[in-house]
């Protein structure tokens, strides 16, 4: 933190530290053009959309490991490597992070993988998604701008997200989510007492509404995390690489597989993993990229498949509705990733996915939610079709928690039996 | 881990480490009395409640609070005071705890708790409630004891938190929960693949129930983890009393504000602060523990405020269904603890049960489920009459989540309003 004097010495006092921390500017992701650190999210030459450029720390990588070792056990560890200032631990807000990263032998036993495998549990976020990590440096970019409302487009983790950050920051919020979300998320949204509005649509519905609603004079002050504020955004989705290495014990994995829904987790988590290189935490080495779609939301796996550069929207239909954008913004960077890596975009129907819920509780008791399960019925795909190595070492993302998706799994899950509380009850309903 | 020779030599070979660690017998909480440590519960001489008792660690408090320190982020970094074995961070299960102690400013604001406030926010945990702990050290138990089916008597939570861990050790699971619970826990119960029975009756009919069911054949080689392996369950508890000193930097709070169902959390609370104090990891000063329950259901409560020692049972009735025992096997130990530190038992309705899941979510953005809008609600109940005194620092549990228990804010939460996607619609609405 800087210090303040109280006297008006002649010397010159120390510039307060910088609210961004080590990062310096927006550059655009196409034509790289660059503009100070602002609420703004598409380039004025090209339209590209812009991201956080950094003045990363050179110098002993021992150094900085030690450093992050040292630090919080949420994403404020990796502050040297984020657009934060470096009190930011000090501020309210939800520290999320840190979550288990999970050895799954059971699950590898089931899907023959043999060169270990582990499930990056996301649940355990403060609102049980990974969304906090990149609400929450938003909202320390929202604090910083002076912008008065949080506010987002979310397919219903996000919404949550936001409204839980919000309170506890001290923010107004004002939140859109598509009308017919599950109650889970709904609820969730809701309860933390700021404003939500249901919009008769979808979600690529909704985020056009958000974009008309920036450029009205009623939006000035308002942050939307994944809009106006989406370059910090997007940041805190590379905490989920920083992390998976570390626990890793500062290595890189060999293959990945995470779930899309505008691309925006992938592409970073990516970025992320490119820092650690660069920066020398981890030993450079070659590792793969898979993205997982629903079959009833897959533009990207389809591209993919195609071998398409652009990504051509669809009107999404699957039960896997945090994952249902039809048009994803960064749809053309996951197939690049998918390619340069080596790695693939596939979907799973509806059915597979809650077949791969189940399977994942019932081998290694994590309840996801239909995020997880498209990843992990994607994974299964990926491996029976030979587009994947069990015999290297892989990590699997659960982004999201059971709990806000039972629908998903209530019709096929339930008591084996109800019975009354005798002993004959219960060895008449076949159980002893 | 002991160390394995391939050769007979003829010096003794050392022996294999304690399967339980520092415990070395369980003994009667009542008369006394000792006996090996087993799957057993009650003692023979007086009908008492066995309890775990320890050789612990004498000697240099600094070098146990650096070794605690440098433990994992889960309870097995107080391995050393558990019944467990030193290898079982290495054991299949889910490493639950380390849960944030969260500083409730907003909270502290609204209620007038001047003295420092913080919430203990175990919805963190693995199945999102203080279960895990419990059922953590169980689980480690069984596998001892060679038991191959995990059980229990459940409201809810633990039957969640015993399928889950079940799932991964790779034990059979078979629990029990009353027919009527919220429609979250009784997927959360079944999703992990074991088997789980409805019994038509209250919480306390399957209690009884479990109770015949260990006494015949059928249960022989089975684990209750609230039952027969209840003297290993209740000691994970105490780890929140180490977390929350720890997480204070190694000091007591001044009061504690804890939810009762059967009353063992609150009792191994402070049994595990009594022994931070013995081992010399913080400085001995008063403390007072309050405990909370719903009017519904508040048995302990009622014989707190009538000056009894016994508990009388009740018929529960609240939407805190977690909570609802009607009779608590550790009441009269509550009673004790609650008057012998100067604490108290409180109760609330459940409209302010349900308010006060609001309030904390409005001021912190955490989410409870019923028994945490129980317990805050006691507090504030507690500040209101005097009972606790706002200038003093205080801790109040979240033991569960609100995702498991939507019913109970779903009636008054939702959408402010649903629009179609236009700026008119958003103005008509009043929301401009
Ligand atoms: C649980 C979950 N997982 C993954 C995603 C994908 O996020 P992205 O838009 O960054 O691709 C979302 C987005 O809402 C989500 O809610
Ligand atoms: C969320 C929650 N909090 C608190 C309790 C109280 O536990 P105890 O029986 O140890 O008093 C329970 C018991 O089921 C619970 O589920
Ligand atoms: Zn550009
Ligand atoms: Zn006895």
């Amino acid at each position: 933190m800087a210090v303040q004097t109280i006297d008006n010495t002649t010397e010159a006092t120390p510039d307060t530290e910088p609210a961004f921390g080590p990062a310096v500017a927006l550059s655009c992701r196409e034509c790289g053009e660059r503009v100070p650190l602002g609420p703004v999210f598409a380039c004025q030459e090209c339209f590209g959309p812009l991201e956080v450029a950094y003045d990363l720390p050179t110098g002993d990588p021992e150094a900085l490991r030690k450093q992050i070792e040292s630090g919080p056990a949420n994403i404020w560890r990796y502050a040297p490597l984020l657009p934060v200032p470096a009190d930011v631990v000090d501020k309210p807000n939800l520290n999320p992070g840190w979550t288990k990263l999970v050895k799954a032998d059971n699950l590898a036993r089931e899907l023959g993988v043999t060169g270990g495998l582990h499930v990056k549990d996301d649940s355990g976020n403060p609102t049980h998604s990974f969304k906090d990590r990149v609400v929450a440096i938003a909202l320390e970019a929202a604090r910083t701008f002076g912008l008065k409302t949080l506010s987002c487009s979310s397919t219903g983790n996000l919404a949550g997200a936001v409204g839980a950050a919000a309170a506890r920051a001290g923010f107004r919020s004002c939140v859109f989510i598509p009308h017919d979300l599950e109650a889970g998320k709904v609820v969730m949204a809701a309860v933390y007492g700021g404003e939500l509005v249901g919009i008769e649509g979808n979600y690529d519905d909704v985020n056009r509404f958000c974009s008309e609603l920036i450029g009205d004079p009623i939006g000035e002050d308002w942050g939307f995390v994944n809009v106006n504020l989406r370059p910090y955004y997007g940041e805190g989705s590379k905490t989920l690489a920083y992390e998976i290495c570390e626990q890793l014990g500062w290595r890189l994995p060999d293959q990945i597989v995470i779930p899309i829904a505008s691309g925006s987790q992938l592409t970073k988590i990516d970025k992320g993993l490119q820092e650690l290189i660069k920066l020398g935490l981890v030993e450079e080495k070659p590792y793969k990229i898979y993205g997982a779609q629903a079959e009833g939301c897959s533009p990207v796996s389809a591209a993919f498949k195609a071998g398409h550069d652009v990504v051509r929207p669809v009107k999404p239909d699957t039960i896997a509705k945090s994952l249902a954008i039809g048009n994803p913004a960064d749809g053309p960077y996951v197939l690049d990733i998918a390619r340069r890596t080596g790695g693939a975009v596939e979907d799973v129907t509806d059915e597979q996915c809650v077949a791969a819920i189940k399977l994942l509780a019932r081998t290694e008791g994590i309840f996801a939610e239909t995020a997880g399960g498209v990843t992990v019925g994607v994974l299964k795909k990926l491996i029976e079709t030979g587009q994947l190595d069990p015999a290297l070492e892989t990590v699997v993302l659960n982004t999201g928690d059971g709990l806000k998706t039972l629908d998903a799994v209530a019709p096929t899950t339930g008591p084996t039996a109800v019975i009354r509380p005798t002993l004959a009850a219960f060895r008449e309903a076949g159980l002893a």
